[in-house]
């Protein structure tokens, strides 16, 4: 007898239909004789609507509201889902994000879990219970309701799992796993049966959109297995652990990309101490995510520097850049949108140097010119012009041979 | 500087609009310089929606995760209040029931206030801030959410008002205050501005909808002033005391009414110790409401019974005696539906003992005859042909000149 924490998020319980197959879920681990904890997020888009009504009331709600205001969302959810399991005969019970004794720090729209008092959740499962807790949301030592932001759900199954030392946390989604690339774009794609957590949190951060990259964190600091598998298919989907046990031997594990980059140059600016620090925390202050920072050398004063942004924020950090003009004394900025960024994943990359070269290849075969570079142990980022970008992955994908089924070692 | 207790309900805060107007209700105190506490009800139809939702899962919710749900009501409402008084500038903060620090029985769908800890809302206040409790939710010792049932937020504003030491209680509705009788049925109905806390007590109980017989019966017990006030205008309201300051020599107040009775009359009972006891804790046990009963003398060994209740509960009324035709030994049961109650409700009539009488010959006069009679210290009921309600309380209404304003003593 195991104990297994499942995470359903907003489209596994859109719809009381989907409550319902979630439920069939738990049931089925439960009757396999486990302990079962289910993590849920809102239904759908009810979080949607909950914005939507606040935005009626004012442009700037206040984070402590928002917080007390999209907890109810999760909330809908336990009790529903409790509801269902009990309506086919299975004891459950429904806990808010406080009464599972989940402890944030006290930041609103963004908090990180400090403690998760398990003892509730517990005893609960040692009557037999199937506990249903809500993901996202957590208190402070003082009592204020707050929510953990983005992937928040995923968050709070994998600290749960962590905290009650569970022996698997699968997180229910749309895919049935977790692919080579995404299969929208490329029909060779392969669903992996096993990755690293390194991996993982690579592609998550990367924006493969399947795992939240803080509950890969999390997960891998506690060592939890995670499995991420589909809602309405009983398949097998991919296991994340420190070292998957299948496909060893694979070098690259994915292709992960996205559009909407743009590059920001900025020339001539004064070589001073304090120049890069100017900037990225102007940018960081005005919550502006940078990804790729190269430097260029100049003259003997002056430096250059080129970063990457999403697209949307372009306009927001050129603004930034001019504010700082009189500090900075750049020359100018030059922007170019309409970018892309592909990068391949792989720690089999770190015993084998020549995978940023082969990869600069396959892109040179192909006549896509690469315009900024960034690697890591485990990943090798290229940014490209967007309309290159399928075509970009499509090839290293064949090149990687990633269609294909590795051997078991 | 006092400190006052306002209550919304759900029509009075079932858009963005009407809640920005319960804003600058609040506001409109506070610049007055009141320390204020606003307690809310779930939006207008909110609280369908959440158990429609709960329909589609399941035909017996348990009556738990059923609280679970319907918490979330008043929750939304709580953070979009404050945010609309943030909105206008001023410092306001949200708290569920259990954050207000209300402690209930452990039931569930109907729990009694046992306690409140008002330390966090004093604290609150003290600080300047406008605080908003979310109205028909509680906590138990054990950290369980529960509801109060009908009329909960109601009882929630006065029990706050009552532990806070408030100086006033006012429950903003959507209509202006108090009438003598409806006005929907009656054009000479005209506003109270004062009533006491029995009379309304039994008014409440009559049916007249305005306010939930348990808050009133909680205000009378701590004595907080109440006022029955209309959201959307500025006029004064109903004023709810110990004695009304205003009219005191009205000896009828007002006349509740209410249609869809039926009068159960069960003949040839067995005459025991028992059968009183047995007939209605079996109804009881049922949830079925006995309003008036009237025992009929009989023969040597039997007896007759009359009882009024609701028309919706009379199969489930005939099924009940049916089940202990065995104990009860009775003859035959008949009923009678399509009936009304009337009822003038009066503090006056205690030192009046003519007022029943006159009450009749009204009645009489109009060629009203009246099925059954009950009587309080402070109110006279009678049940009438349906077809008579209206034709009866525009009568009483007339003779007992309540369209006429009191002469202040």
């Amino acid at each position: 007898m195991g104990l297994i924490v499942q995470k359903f998020g907003g489209t596994s319980v859109g719809s009381a239909e989907k409550i319902q197959n979630a439920a069939n879920r738990a049931i089925a681990e439960k009757k396999q004789g486990h302990q079962v904890v289910v993590v849920v997020s809102a239904m759908g888009k009810s979080t949607d609507s909950l914005v939507s009504l606040a935005k009626q009331i004012t442009a700037q709600p206040s984070k402590r509201e928002m917080d007390m205001l999209l907890a109810t969302g999760e909330q809908v959810t336990i009790s529903l889902l409790s509801m269902a399991l009990q309506e086919q005969g299975y004891d459950a019970v429904s806990y808010t994000g406080w009464q599972a004794g989940i402890r944030t720090e006290h930041v609103h729209g963004n908090a990180r879990i400090t403690d998760i008092n398990t003892s509730a959740v517990e005893d609960q499962l040692s009557e037999g219970k199937i506990v249903v807790v809500a993901g996202f949301q957590g208190m402070t030592e003082e009592g204020q309701i707050t929510t953990l932001g983005r992937g928040g759900s995923d968050t709070t199954a994998v600290a749960l799992a962590a905290a009650l030392k569970a022996d698997k946390c699968d997180i229910y989604t749309d895919v049935p796993g977790v692919f080579t690339t995404d299969p929208r774009y490329v029909k060779s794609a392969r669903k992996l049966s096993g990755i690293s957590y390194d991996e993982m949190l690579e592609l998550a951060n990367l924006g493969a959109g399947v795992l939240h990259p803080r509950a890969v964190e999390f997960a891998k600091n506690y060592l939890v297995p995670l499995e991420v598998r589909s809602s309405t298919e009983t398949e097998a989907g991919t296991l994340i652990e420190e070292e998957p046990s299948m496909e060893q031997n694979l070098i690259v594990r994915g292709i992960a990309f996205e559009d909407q980059i743009t590059r920001v140059t900025v020339s001539g600016l004064a070589n001073g101490l304090t120049t890069l620090s100017t900037i990225f925390t102007a940018l960081a202050k005005r919550n502006i995510n940078v990804d790729i920072i190269i430097q260029t050398a100049a003259g003997d004063n002056k430096t250059g520097i080129s970063f990457s942004v999403k697209s949307e924020d372009t306009d927001n950090t050129v603004a930034v850049l001019d504010e700082y003009k009189d500090a900075l004394k750049f020359d100018q900025i030059e922007t170019e949108s309409k970018l892309a960024k592909v990068s391949i994943v792989g720690s089999g990359m770190v015993s084998n140097p020549g995978v940023a070269a082969e990869m600069f290849a396959v892109l040179a075969k192909k006549n896509i010119q690469v315009k900024m570079v960034s690697t890591s142990e485990i990943k090798v980022s290229t940014v490209i012009s967007e309309n290159d970008m399928v075509k970009a992955v499509e090839a290293l994908h064949d090149a990687f041979e990633l269609s294909k089924q590795a051997s078991v070692v």
